[in-house]
C-alpha cells in the first residue's frame, strides 16, 4: 500500500539479541524457517492462506531506519558494529509459498523461507502477524460464504476489528474468501473491493417520524437505496417501505430493499417477505445484520429463510469462536543441516518442503503428501518460489485473481472437510524420504 | 504517532451516505453520542479504559484527503456538492471522556462527543474500532498482572495480535494497566515502554550443542542475558546455566536467569529453583512463557511456583476468552431533544451524562451513579472535558502517568469484583433525573 510505514522495527526484541549473538559469532549461514498450524481450533478442518502479498511487500522494503537505529543504541546493550551492519542489512533471502486463496492442512507450511539466519530470523515476527492474521480470518469468512449457500455476504468488522490494521486486512482475506463486499470505504480504495452501506438506528432516530427518514434518504439515494426497519416496529418499518418503494417507482426510481439488524430475524425475514410480496413488490430484497455468523447463516439456509443477503461483523472479524491458531515459524535446515524441535508435542518437519495434493477423476482434492522440496511425488506442487535474492520473481497477483483461485479450490474441498462442526479429518501424510530424515535428525539428537 | 496515516476514511460507507443524505437536508444540527459498554463478556465485572489519545489524534486529524475525495466521486452515488463539503470538513466538536486508565462499568460512558451530526456520525467508526480494542486488551491485561499477585508481567502478544496495530496498541494497553514490558521493538520506541527479551529455540538449535548457544549469547550479553533452557532437556539445561552463570561471574559478569516456554511449568519451576538454590545462585532468575494466561498465574500464584517474573502472549493479545465486547456508540441527544433506542434489550440513556463514584472511608470504590452531566451529585465525577471545538483541551498525559492512574484506581477496586471467576456485579444505579428523562422519553416515543 503506497505510502505505508516501515515496519522492520516491529519485531521481537529477542530477534535482535539472538542477531547481535550470531553476529558476533560471525554465524551468517543460510537458515532455512518453515511457517505452518500445528493443530486445528475447535470446527476447523481446513485453512485458507492469505497475507502473502503484504510479507513480499515488507520484505522487500526491510531496512532500519536511521531513527530506528538510534532508539536501539540507546538501549545501551547493543554493539556499534553490530548497529552498522544493521543499518546497512536488507533482506536477500528467498520464499517458496503457497498462493493466497489456496487451502491448506494443518502441518503444512504455507510457507517457507531461506535466508541468512539474522534476516530470517528478525522478519519471523511480522510474517506471522500478517499471515496469522489474514489466515484466520479467511478460514472464518470461508465459513461463512459456505453457510450462506449462495446468497452474497459482506464484511461490517470494521468497528469491532482489532485496529485499523486488522479492519484492512479482515475486509481482504473475507473478500479473498468469497465475501461480495465491505462496508469498509478505506479498504474499498486500496483494495479494489466493492463497498457497501445502508443507514443507521441513528439515522432514523434524528428525524421526528421514520417515514420522514425513510423519505430524506431515498431523495439522497434514487437508485441504491436500502432502509434500515428496525429502529421502532420491524413491521410497520416494513409498510413503511412499500410506501417509500411506490413513491419511488411513482417518480421511476428504484428502491432496493431493507436491512433488519435485531430481533428474531426469522421469522421477521418471513413476515416482511409476505408484507412485499402482497404488496405486489417481489423484486424488494430483505438484508440481514446484528451479531451473525456462520452457524445463524447456516440456519437461515437450512430453514430456507428469506433472506436476500447478510452483513456480517464481529464474529467474522474477530474470528470469535477461535480468535488465534497455533501458527509457528521453525527453523527446519541452518547450512544445509536438517534440524528439528523434539519438545513434547512439538515435532516439526525438517528440511526443505513441499506439499503435493492429488486430485479425484472429479476434480476433489483427494489427500495431501508433506515431501521433500526436491522430490518427485505425484499431485499438484502447491509451494511456488515467490522471492529470489530479496525480490518477488512476479508480482503479486490482483486479489480478484486470489478470490476466483479460493472459489475453484473451495469447490473442489470435499463437502465433509467443511463441515461447520465436526469437520472430517483431511488426509495428510508424509512422504516416505520426509520420514525418513525426520527419523535420522531425531536419531541424531539423542546421541548428543 | 508521527507519520501516522490519515484515517479519515477508515469508516463504513453508511456513515457517508447518511451523511449525504443530512447534507440534502441541510441537518447540521449538533448531536450527541455516547459510547459504553451494554454487557460484561464472559468472567468479566470491570474495564479498563484505553485508547482515548489515538481518538483525539484521529479527531485533530480529521479531513478527507483529496485522493479519498476522488475515490468517493468515482463510486457515481455522491454528488458534487456534498463532495466539496467533505473536502472541506473538519472536527469541530467537544469530547467529554474517561481518563485512560480509570475503571468503569458496564452502561456507563467512557466517551461522550456533541459534534454536528455529520462529523460525530462519520467518527463512529473509527471511535469505536480504537477504544474497543484497548479497552479491552487493558481490561484482559489487568487481570494477568492481578494474577500474578506482584511478580512482573511483559507482553509477547505481538506476533499473534491481529496486524499491526493491535500488535502496537496491545504493548501499549497491556503496559497502561500494570504490565512491566514488551518484546514489541517499535512499541519501545513509540511509547517509551522498556522492551525485553531472551532468545528462541532456533538460536539453540543452530549450534552443535546447547551449551555453545547458552556460551555464545551470553558473551554477546555479559550483563542482560537470559537463557532459554527447554529446547531439548529443561533440567539439563538448568545445569548447563548454571556452568554458565559460574563461568559469567568468574569474568565478573552477571546471568540474569533463565526462560521456561513448554513442559509442566509447575513442576519444572520447582525443579530448576531447586538445581540454582543447590549450586549455590538464589540470585538466578526463572522467567516462565508458553500459552499462559491469567488462569494459569493465578495458579502459580496460588500454589506458590517459584516463577519470577512472567511473558504473556497470544491469549491476552486477542483476549482470546472473550475477544470483543458490546461496544456501542449511540445517539443520545440531537438538537438538544434527548433520544433513545428502544429496540427490546437494547434500551440506551438518553441526553448528556455524568459518572459520579463515591467511595468507602478507606477509599474504595462504594458504588456509582449514572446521572445527566449538569447534575449536582455526591462523589467524584470521571468524565472531563478532553476537546473543545474540535482542538484538546490539555495534551493527553504521557503514558506513565496514565499507568499510575490506574494502579491507583485498582487498588481501589473491591476484590470481589476482580475476581477471575463469576466476579460480584460493581452497583451502578442511575441517577433520579436521568431516570425520570428515560421515562419520558419513551412515553413520548410510545405516542408518535
Amino acid at each position: 500500500m503506497a505510502g505505508e510505514k516501515n515496519w522492520t522495527l516491529l519485531t521481537d526484541l529477542y530477534q535482535l539479541t539472538m542477531a547481535q549473538s550470531y553476529f558476533r559469532e560471525r554465524q551468517f549461514g543460510d537458515a532455512t524457517f518453515s511457517l505452518f498450524i500445528r493443530s486445528y481450533p475447535a470446527d476447523r478442518g481446513y485453512f485458507v492462506a492469505a497475507g502473502l502479498s503484504a510479507v513480499l511487500d515488507y520484505l522487500e522494503d526491510f531496512a532500519f531506519e536511521p531513527a530506528a537505529i538510534d532508539y536501539l543504541a540507546r538501549q545501551g546493550q547493543f554493539s556499534e558494529d553490530f548497529l552498522n551492519y544493521l543499518s546497512r542489512l536488507r533482506f536477500c533471502g528467498d520464499v517458496w509459498a503457497l498462493a493466497e486463496g489456496q487451502i491448506f492442512f494443518k502441518d503444512e507450511p504455507l510457507l517457507e523461507i531461506t535466508a541468512p539466519v539474522i534476516q530470517a530470523q528478525i522478519a519471523e515476527t511480522f510474517i506471522i502477524n500478517q499471515l496469522h492474521l489474514q489466515t484466520l480470518i479467511a478460514s472464518k469468512a470461508a465459513r461463512c460464504v459456505d453457510a450462506a449457500a449462495g446468497r452474497p455476504v459482506v464484511d461490517f468488522a470494521l468497528r469491532r476489528a482489532h485496529g485499523t490494521d486488522a479492519g484492512m486486512k479482515v475486509a481482504r482475506a473475507s473478500y479473498l474468501a468469497g465475501f461480495s463486499g465491505t462496508s469498509n470505504v478505506l479498504a474499498g480504495k486500496e483494495y479494489g473491493i466493492p463497498i457497501v452501506g445502508t443507514m443507521a438506528h441513528s439515522f432514523v432516530s434524528t428525524f421526528e417520524r421514520e417515514i420522514d427518514a425513510f423519505r430524506a434518504y431515498a431523495a439522497a439515494f434514487p437508485r441504491g437505496a436500502i432502509l434500515l426497519i428496525d429502529t421502532y416496529d420491524t413491521l410497520e418499518g416494513a409498510r413503511r417501505a412499500v410506501a417509500i418503494a411506490r413513491e419511488m417507482a411513482a417518480r421511476g426510481e428504484q428502491l432496493i430493499g431493507v436491512r433488519i439488524d435485531s430481533g428474531d430475524l426469522a421469522e421477521l425475514a418471513r413476515a416482511v417477505r409476505k408484507i412485499f410480496d402482497e404488496a405486489g413488490l417481489p423484486q424488494l430484497k430483505v438484508f440481514a445484520s446484528g451479531g451473525l455468523d456462520e452457524f445463524d447463516l447456516a440456519r437461515f439456509s437450512a430453514e430456507r429463510v428469506p433472506f436476500d443477503s447478510y452483513g456480517v461483523g464481529t464474529r467474522m472479524g474477530t474470528s470469535a469462536d477461535a480468535p488465534w491458531s497455533d501458527m509457528s515459524y521453525k527453523l527446519v535446515e541452518y547450512q544445509n543441516r536438517p534440524v528439528l524441535k523434539l519438545s513434547t508435542g512439538k515435532v516439526s518437519l525438517p528440511g526443505r518442503k513441499q506439499v503435493f495434493r492429488r486430485r479425484d477423476p472429479a476434480g476433489g482434492f483427494a489427500g495431501d503428501t508433506i515431501g521433500l522440496r526436491n522430490e518427485t511425488l505425484g499431485g499438484e506442487k502447491l509451494l511456488r518460489e515467490v522471492m529470489r535474492a530479496g525480490r518477488r520473481t512476479a508480482p503479486s497477483p490482483p486479489l480478484g485473481e486470489s478470490r476466483a483461485l479460493f472459489a475453484a479450490e473451495f469447490a473442489a474441498l470435499p463437502a465433509a472437510v467443511k463441515a461447520l462442526r465436526n469437520p472430517q479429518i483431511y488426509p495428510v501424510e508424509l512422504s516416505p524420504a520426509l520420514h525418513a530424515l525426520r527419523q535420522e535428525v531425531s536419531r541424531k539428537y539423542q546421541e548428543c
